[in-house]
């Protein structure tokens, strides 16, 4: 684990990170997801302070790309990390591709996830985090700074006041 | 109770066990329900492990459908087990037709339900298993596993994770 | 209070009662509520045991005349008891109004409400109850059935199966 | 901290006060937010008692509008307090600008807040509020009315009705 105050990139996974895992279907076809005002207001004071913020998920969702738009985001990574389809460009490679476009490294950035196609990428980033409510298997990872708070419920929040008390204190 | 190593299919209810039990409805005819990520990886992680999954449930719901679809779900059988109904097929005999077919015992079936209308198919298969939000009655079935999860929360993945490991410990 | 054993009408409010006090509204003018399956069939099951149900709300909204549908329910008033327009029909006197047309006595109602707008009711009727959120006014009625349940998390379902018990009991 | 009897004008924020900081996104563009059914009824009593009651969000949504205008609310400033656009107007001036049309003292204003970008309104009323989920630094504010509800689930329904309590025993 690399210290908090060194981190140049911030990227998060979307369900059960930026929400809290629920998946509402309608009727009609409209799929929602309910994310939390705190988390965006992280991630906007992350911005503010210099650190890139982005988000990647196996989903390929008209809401994820809303959401990113509001929160003007840095990085958009969509469909990655699909353990059913190979040959699609895991997360841990999206990664290192916006790493190499920035010019920093793998132990500059911090990821958040909470389930096993997560693992990859949580195992090779500088800083790995996670929800409270993440899987077993990824509370496990050696050195994983485990949030007090739930996904959908604070836990970027909290991982992005962390992050800027480090640089402030830096 | 069957050792869960013989499970060879893999059936649920929606409402309630794939759900938390809301029923959303709107002004403009729209009905939503809430599903949960981690559920939706378990029975992604039971169909890569070879075991078919499907849906039994009372409602006939094009939101279900959808859901079935996204997962890629081997079985679908909607309006089955209304009492309101005696006429129409229940979920005990649509899970036979299902065995029929799949050349497969009920003793090598899991199901999870959660509500009366669930427990004549919850005694005749060879593992039972209800949420932690299930009625009384359904809890009370003898050799039923109760989930630590709710419907909605994880118990579709705390059943789906128990019997992945039974087959590696196989 | 009078023994559930004779009730013969059963009636709820709506919202923090059906559902958890929730009102969801949306850009395009759709409003949700999130109601609950447990609920649904516990109805379904006095109205088998032949109690008719019915709700009473101040409220007037499609999304409850839809749950009603749904349900089958015997009885729908909407724009009852609003205290901001003390011209209408208060639910106190839509209540009576029924009893009327069924020839039963307000002893033999058992309504479920949660706010002081129900309080009227509440105290005129042989069987009152509230689910555990409801306002405190309204829990402190004297002889108030307090439900260990919440609105939209199965308070309907508990009166309901309570009720059915006292009548297989007698 | 003034006595809440002397209050004279009642404002909110939204997100986190009157919802549970939840944002709902789907794929056709809707965005939802929760309201709560016993905060609605409070600010309806507040006004029945004579104190005007209003909005102040940072965000501008029709949603917020639509609830404004289901409970009558007498003040609604949207876009305000955005700490990314330093030349919009801040929730304070916006306080300040009502006061002023009303001919009332910031010390007669009961604010509720529970984010950063409320503090310096907060610090500057007469009664300062905040729901139990508020961030740390808000909850840390000099002489904060900390709710034991959260928002969303009747933080503002508290404080409406120790304002109401203050006024009877006045």
């Amino acid at each position: 684990m690399k210290p908090l105050s060194n981190i140049k990139l911030f990227l998060s996974d979307v369900d059960g990170c930026m929400t809290d895992g629920g998946m509402y279907y309608s009727d009609h076809g409209d799929e929602m997801k309910r994310f939390c005002v705190y988390d965006g207001m992280g991630m906007v004071q992350l911005r503010k302070a210099g650190i890139p913020c982005g988000i990647l998920t196996s989903e390929t969702s008209e809401i994820v790309a809303r959401r990113a738009k509001k929160l003007n985001l840095d990085f958009l990574r969509m469909g990655v990390g699909r353990q059913v389809d190979d040959v699609r460009m895991t997360k841990k490679e999206a990664c290192e591709q916006i790493c190499h476009e920035m010019g920093i490294s793998m132990d500059e950035v911090c990821f958040v996830g909470d389930d096993i196609n997560d693992i990859d990428l949580l195992e090779a980033v500088g800083v790995a985090v996670c929800p409270q409510n993440a899987r077993p298997e990824v509370k496990a990872i050696s050195g994983i700074l485990v949030m007090e708070r739930k996904g959908g419920d604070g836990a970027i929040r909290e991982i992005c006041d962390r992050i800027l008390e480090s640089k402030t204190q830096k």
